[in-house]
């Protein structure tokens, strides 16, 4: 699915059920990472037109599920609040290379393997869990998820020819399987 | 007008004047720059729930301008690409204090004073420029310089008191009003 190498262990799902507050809190921070990561592109690579372009709305759209999740949480008396990230996100980056344009190429496609990962566990949760307005909420966040993970890896040709695109992309995503297989011992969006 | 202590000197309309299209790729950075210290703020403060919530409008409005500079550049092929910016940024950026609620309340404040800065100049090139569009275009980004103005003081006062941040705003406007007079050998949004 979306170049993933595996899909999630059961274990996850029994997590999530576990405190699946901690889940949805977690969940905002992820919204509002993500945006900051397209953010962080746009400062880096802003002479590239069509990467500034793909980045602010994909900051757009970041922030309002960032905003969707905390009107959630509202809702259901869930305080927001800090809490501290699974090993998954800084596990990934440890896998960005340091030389241009390498390094333009794998912030791209760590980016695009995170938001492959969200889509495939939001399909995940959408079928999973009993609680309606959950099971649809993740439904519909599942489109953007998958459409930014095209995004990000057409933005990776602009920097390598594709094909070494396509291969460092199977590189990353076998790394992801083994690291999103990991785990962590609290429930998160990428425990 | 909204907190500043001065006026832009004529020197600063003279610059743009003589490097137009400088100033204008500048003002592109200006708005990326104004998105990147909203996402900032956010991020070292998400659990107050309203500056969360500003901040991602604000983020989103600044977005927003920058793509119609982009708009904008590219109607008259005008290349956009990185600039070396204004020391203005830089030298308000050194009065924000270590501590906190102090750094709280100085980044939020010298965030509103650009946006007061930057107000006060675009209804300067408003009022000045001889290209009809242009005039238009600064004239239509006034009034939400302003609303962001008013955003950073209000959301200060979640950090201190009412009292003390009326006085530290006067103190920083003071400080901005010695450094914009310092100017920039280049022509800039803030030169």
């Amino acid at each position: 699915m979306l170049s993933l190498q595996s899909s999630s262990s059961p274990r996850w799902l029994a997590q999530v059920d576990q405190d699946l507050e901690l889940v949805l809190i977690d969940h905002a921070h992820c919204e509002k990472k993500a945006a900051g990561t397209a953010m962080n592109l746009l400062f880096s690579y802003v002479d590239n037109e069509q990467l500034a372009r793909d980045m602010t709305e994909i900051v757009r759209e970041e922030l309002e599920h960032f905003n969707l999740v905390l009107d959630l949480l509202k809702r259901r008396a869930i305080k927001f609040r800090k809490v501290p990230p699974s090993s998954y996100g800084q596990r990934l980056a440890a896998l960005i290379q340091k030389i241009e344009p390498q390094k333009a190429v794998d912030r791209l496609l760590v980016a695009g393997l995170i938001e492959a990962r969200s889509c495939e566990r939001f399909s995940l949760l959408r079928d999973h869990l009993p609680d309606q307005e959950l099971a649809e909420f993740y439904g519909s966040l599942f489109e953007s998820e998958a459409r930014h993970h095209s995004t990000y890896v057409r933005l990776a040709c602009h920097f390598q020819p594709e094909q070494q695109v396509r291969s460092r992309l199977a590189e990353l995503a076998a790394a992801e399987a083994e690291i999103i297989e990991l785990g962590d011992p609290f429930a998160r969006v990428h425990s």
